[in-house]
C-alpha cells in the first residue's frame, strides 16, 4: 500500500524547481498589473464554504472538527476565502481591492487520472468596482500571465451569465438558469446528448431542451443571438461583452465569444471565460468572471467583483508535453569535492563555498562518505555542470581544479582566477 | 463572532509583501547552499504522523477522515513527512539528499497569544550521510539565513540528545533519556523549580532530580562535564561537537554550547541546536538537530539525517518590533489615473500601462469610479508613489502628467521622456 494519501502528490526536486520558476513568473505578471498579496488559513469554517459551490461542489469539501468541537473545511478554491476575507477587513483595505493569492485548495474528487485532491490555484480578484476596466484588466493579466511563462497557441472564450437568464426568460424557466448553467457546464465532459439527456432527467420541457440544444450546438455568435433575444437581461450582457471585446482588441488578444460556455460554479453573476490551449487536448488551464452578489452574503451589502485563476497543475502538464521547459534538475551550479576528507582540505573547501555564494553562485558541497568518483558520480546524477576538485596539492598551492562534466574537461585555476574560469563556461 | 477560524490569521498586503521578501532571501540562501526544493501533502496518512512527536505533541494533530474512511492527519512539522517521502522515493532521489521545503504545518494548540494554528516552516534537511559535515553544512546555511534577513545578534545554541543518555547512564535512568530531556526542554517555560517538581512528577528520585538539577542550573560548559562523563556515550558527543565547532569558529558564527538545551521533539538522536535573539525576549526562531532513527521506521533500514528549521513568524515579529523592515505596504510602482473616464483616455492608459510593463514598472490603473481627486486619495491609501494623469489634453499632445505624492510635485512628459522622468525620482 502506498504511503501517501490517495489523490494528493510528492513534488521532486526536478519538478518542484519547474513549479517555483512558473509561480515566481506568475506572480511578477500579477504584481505588474497592480495586485498585491494575501493569504488567507487552509481551513476556514465549514460554514464559510457550505452553500457556494452548488450541490456537487459541496460534496467535495473536506470537513473535520477542531478541539472546540467546531465544523471546518479544508478550503475549496481561493474565491469564497476571499469573500470572508474582504467582509472580515473591509476597513483595512484600499477599495477597489486588488489581490493575488497562491495557495492550494482541496477536493475529494474520486481518484482518476490528472485529477489530484490537492492543487494549487493563482488567483487574482478585483473586489469592489463595477467598471468594466476591472474585468478587462483581469483577462489581460491572464493572458499576459500565460505568455509569460511560455504558452503562446491559446484561446481565451469568454460569455456571459445574464445570457442564461435571458434564455431563461425567453423559454419560461425564470430562476432556473444556474441549473441550466451547471448541466452546460458538462458539454464538454458528456457531449451535446449527454446535456440533451440531463436537461430531460431535470424536467425541462421538449420545448425549452431544443431550443437550448440548437443554441449551443450552433455556437451562435454574439450578433447572432441579438435576433433572438431583446430583454433587458441580453442587453447588458451584449453592450458589457462588446466594451469588455473592444479593448481585448487593442492588446491583440486571442478571444472568442462562446455562447455554450457556461462555468460550473454557482456565484458568477456576469462575464465568464475559460482558457484553451489550442492543439492539445486538455481542460481550461485559466479561468474565472464576475460575481457580484457573493460578498454580500458576508457583508450584508452589494460589493461587486471579478476574477480570474490560472491552475498550474495543467499548465505544467502542457509545457511538459509541448517540450516548452528548459530541464533544470537542480538549482545547483557547482559542487566542491573532495580528494581526502582531511581537515585543510575540507576548511580550504568551505572557504571557496563562501567566496562563490557572495558571487551569487549555487554551491553544494559533498556531505556524504563517498571516494572522488562516487562524488563525480553524485554531481552527475543530480544535474550539477561544474566541480570543483580539491586535495593536498590544491590546497598548498591555492589552486582547484575546477571539471566541466558536460564537456568532460578540467583544468586547474588559481584561486583568484576562479570566477573568470567559470564565468567563461 | 470573528469569521475566521480560531487560531489562524488571514495576511493583509502589507504583511504578506514581508513573507513573500523573507521567504525569497530564505529560499536563495538554501539554494546558494546545495539544497533543492520539494512539496509533500498538506495532510498525511494519521498512520504516519502518530507516535513521532511525542506525548504532547501527538494530541495537536488535526485528525480527519476521507471520502474511504481513511484516517488522514494536517501535517505537524516538515520532518515526518520528509522521512516518509525518502521512503517513498528513495530510488528516484540522489544522496545525500539536500532539500529545503517551505510550506505551513498545523497544530490545534490552546489559543494564546503569538501561538497560532498554522504557521509556515522553512526546512533544510540533509538524509543519507553521518558526516558531520552535513550538521556543519546545516548549521552554517541556517546562520546565513538569519544574516540575510537582517538579524544580526543572534547566539545559536547546541547541545547534544547523546549526553542525555550518558546522564541517564549515571543515574541508573537508562532509557527514561527521552523523558527527562520532555522535561528539560520546558526549562525556559517553567523555570528551574518547574523542572524539579516535573521530575519529582515523574518519579525520578532524589539523587537523579539533585544531579540534573545541578548539571542544568550550574550551566556546564563542554570541558567541565568531561570531568563527570566518561562514558562511550559522552565522548562521541564530545568528539562530535568539538568537531562542529571547530568549523562553525572558523566561520565567525556566534555560538555557544548549552547543556541544558533539550529540544520537545521525540525523534532527535544527536548534535542538537536552537537560535536566540539577543536582546529580545522570544522563544527560538531556528533549530534543529540530527535524527538518526526517524526514517528507519518508514524504511525498515537506517538512514541517517540531520536538518534545521526557521519559523519565519517569529522572525517577523522581531523584524517588526526592531524596525528592521523597510516598511512596504504594496508592491506597485506607479498608477495610472483618469481626469475621465473616456474611450480614448483609458485606451492611451491602457497603452502606458503596456508600455511600463515592458520596462519592469509594477504598475496599476485605477478601476473604480471615483474621480482624479478620489484616485489620487487610492494611491495615497495604498501607498503608491507615483502617479500619472491622464486628460484628453494629454492623449492629444502624446504626454503625461507625472505626480509624484511624497513630494506633492508633478510634472508635464513626453511620452518617450516617460522612463528617464521616473528613474529621475
Amino acid at each position: 500500500m502506498p504511503n501517501i494519501p490517495k489523490g494528493t502528490r510528492d513534488f521532486l526536486p526536478s519538478e518542484q524547481i519547474k513549479r517555483e520558476i512558473i509561480i515566481d513568473k506568475i506572480k511578477n505578471v500579477f504584481r505588474r498589473w497592480g495586485f498585491d498579496p494575501i493569504e488567507t488559513p487552509t481551513f476556514e469554517y465549514y460554514k464559510t464554504l457550505s452553500g457556494k459551490y452548488g450541490e456537487e461542489g459541496e460534496k467535495l469539501i473536506y470537513k473535520f472538527l477542531d478541539l472546540g468541537g467546531r465544523e471546518l473545511g479544508l478550503k475549496y478554491d481561493l474565491t469564497v476565502p476571499l469573500a470572508r476575507f474582504f467582509s472580515d477587513h473591509q476597513n483595512e483595505i484600499v477599495k477597489p481591492f486588488k489581490r493575488y493569492q497562491i495557495q492550494p485548495v482541496f477536493r475529494a474528487e474520486k481518484p482518476q487520472k490528472g485529477r489530484y485532491r490537492e492543487f494549487y490555484q493563482c488567483d487574482i480578484d478585483i473586489v469592489g468596482s463595477k467598471n468594466l476596466l476591472s474585468d478587462i484588466t483581469i483577462i489581460l493579466t491572464i493572458n499576459y500571465a500565460l505568455k509569460e511563462i511560455g504558452i503562446e497557441n491559446f484561446v481565451i472564450k469568454i460569455n456571459h451569465r445574464r445570457i442564461f437568464k435571458s434564455i431563461s426568460r425567453k423559454f419560461n424557466i425564470e430562476g432556473r438558469e444556474v441549473e441550466l448553467a451547471r448541466i452546460i457546464d458538462k458539454l464538454e465532459k458528456i457531449g451535446i446528448e449527454g446535456v440533451k439527456n440531463q436537461l430531460f432527467e431535470k424536467n425541462f420541457n421538449k420545448d425549452v431542451v431544443d431550443g437550448v440544444i440548437n443554441i449551443i450546438s450552433r455556437k451562435f455568435q454574439l450578433e447572432e443571438l441579438s435576433k433572438f433575444f431583446s430583454d433587458s437581461e441580453f442587453e447588458i450582457a451584449y453592450n458589457e461583452l462588446n466594451e469588455i471585446f473592444k479593448y481585448l482588441k487593442k492588446f491583440n488578444v486571442n478571444f472568442e465569444f462562446d455562447v455554450s460556455l457556461a462555468r460550473g460554479l454557482d456565484y458568477y453573476t456576469g462575464m465568464i471565460f475559460e482558457t484553451k490551449v489550442l492543439n492539445y487536448e486538455i481542460g481550461s488551464i485559466a479561468s474565472g468572471g464576475r460575481y457580484d452578489n457573493l460578498i454580500e452574503i458576508f457583508t450584508g451589502y452589494n460589493v461587486p467583483a471579478v476574477g480570474g485563476s490560472i491552475g498550474i497543475d495543467r499548465l505544467l502538464t502542457v509545457l511538459n508535453e509541448m517540450n516548452l521547459f528548459n530541464e533544470r534538475k537542480t538549482w545547483t551550479d557547482v559542487l566542491i569535492t573532495f580528494v581526502k576528507y582531511e581537515d585543510e582540505i575540507i576548511s580550504y573547501g568551505l572557504k571557496i563555498l563562501e567566496k562563490l555564494q557572495n558571487l551569487h553562485y549555487n554551491v553544494d558541497i559533498y556531505c556524504g562518505n563517498k571516494d572522488l568518483r562516487g562524488q563525480l558520480g553524485y554531481a552527475n546524477e543530480k544535474g550539477i555542470k561544474i566541480t570543483i576538485i580539491i586535495g593536498e596539492e590544491e590546497v598548498k598551492n591555492n589552486k582547484v581544479i575546477v571539471k566541466f562534466l558536460e564537456k568532460n574537461y578540467q583544468m586547474e585555476v588559481k584561486l583568484d582566477e576562479l570566477e573568470k574560469c567559470l564565468n567563461s563556461k
